[in-house]
């Protein structure tokens, strides 16, 4: 059990981490962090935290373990501020979802990443943000991706590896490089890809009256589009090189399929549409039901 | 009530609007034609048709009403095929998600679109194929767009609205160009993302890795891409030139974007990020629950 869990930015992911913690009493205490003391009182009101500090230095003060919930905009700052009121003992993780950037950050403030900091990445959400929005089964059967440094002391591996199973996620390993690539992928790419579409569309003339003919595939295909716009601005600038290049990729095939179409070459498309169904369907079938 | 419908294609749509018809017993007799013995005889069994023909001329003799239920790549050939078997009074639509295509395509057939021939596509799917994947409640509170000719029949276009009607869809009527141009937008432009999307993702060496640490947001973006790449084909190469125009916007942001990101133009990303999600927000509260 931990004694003492401060957590830095109560919103979705921060509260539901400290919901499903409460729901298996794994902690004694958890202390929630923020500037904005209307979203602390909100997480004090819905039994989220035990206790509200808009005060860092007092906020982690006697933390066995602080998790940093806020985008990875403000992972630096955040850390500056805490370090000068940092325990040798205490543990550090975070939930960003770029690593590359969380590392380069505690390297600014540390001059290394501590043994003692374990990012990490719980790969689980939805579109919307705000401790109101948070549940406890949240991270239940989600992955957790951690990428400990060489250097990682294995009890403070051992401890945030703990937490996330109490919260019912499956903890899995990984290089800082391969996460960012992969998240690039999976994650940055379609939000970047939705927000975009949606941006184009309500950039034309007609757009109430196109918005007016969408269908249920297109509520689904934007759904990611109503994410938090600050959080996802963070997330590309800081994961600038792997989204770009993934970006590059994509703008490639979509430029090949758009000749394609110009040019009737109806076997290349119908290879492309074959190839991409098939691989999503094996993919819904290896990891859940459709 | 109709006396005698003819589908041809008894696939998701035509076996939910058979579906639709019997649960209020819209029609006397509903016939299911098309190419394969498999698909009918799968509709005969489950109830959807009451009668199936593989030979279109025995199919369309003594309809009432003839419904489209074909790719839109097959709709001339099987207008060129049920041309000679045609009652002067029997009224003809279609399910066809373009629509100057279709309308090309009884020009080619016909010398003209026929007063009787009334242009048709439900704004309603599933990622799902087949009649297997019917159900009659497809349609509900859909809507159903017409698109006539100016010397459309009133008598048959009023037929045509009233079977939609029966299966709990609102009509509405535009032209064809609009048409075309409001599903490039919406429809068409998304399943060329989603399909090219999850092609990229494919094509990339570690395949299987990136798509193991997809979350949610992966599958509900990529859906659309599960549907049917044979009628994709056909939409992409049947609704051309409003789709290029909507690639052609959609790349250019997205290029606009890519460069905000690689230059680190925080403020650029941001305000498009914001409008998306504002006019995503504001397009689900109009239409429907998010």
């Amino acid at each position: 059990m931990i004694k003492r869990l401060c957590i830095i930015g109560v919103g979705l992911i921060g509260g539901s981490l400290a919901r499903a913690l409460k729901a298996v009493h794994g902690c004694e205490e958890i202390v929630g962090a923020g500037r904005s003391s209307k979203a602390l009182d909100e997480a004090l009101a819905l039994g989220v935290i035990d206790r509200a500090e808009t005060d860092l230095a007092r906020a982690v003060a006697g933390a066995e373990v602080i998790l940093l919930g806020v985008p990875v905009g403000a992972v630096e700052a955040v850390l500056r501020q805490i370090q000068p009121h940092l325990a040798p003992a205490t543990i550090i993780t975070d939930v960003g979802s770029t690593k590359g950037s969380v590392v380069a950050a505690a390297e600014a403030v540390f001059g290394c990443l501590p043994p003692r900091f374990i990012p990490g990445h719980p790969i689980a959400g939805t579109e919307k943000s705000g401790v109101g929005a948070s549940f406890a089964e949240l991270f239940q059967q989600r992955k957790v991706i951690l990428t400990p440094g060489a250097d990682a002391d294995p009890q403070a591996l051992e401890t945030v590896r703990w937490i996330w199973q109490q919260a019912g996620a499956e903890v899995c390993e990984m290089s800082v490089r391969h996460h960012d690539e992969v998240l690039a992928a999976t994650s940055h790419l379609p939000h970047v890809l939705a927000f975009t579409l949606v941006d184009t569309l309500a950039r034309l003339e007609d757009h109430d009256d196109i918005f007016r003919y969408a269908a249920g595939g297109f509520r689904d295909f934007t759904r990611i589009a109503s994410s938090n716009p600050q959080m996802w601005h963070d997330i590309c600038i800081n994961n600038r090189d792997a989204l770009l290049l993934m970006l590059k990729r994509f703008s490639h095939e979509l430029d090949c399929l758009a000749e394609a179409i110009a040019t009737g070459d109806g076997a290349n498309l119908l290879a492309s549409f074959e190839r991409a169904k098939a691989a999503r369907d094996s993919y819904c079938d290896k990891h859940s039901s459709p």
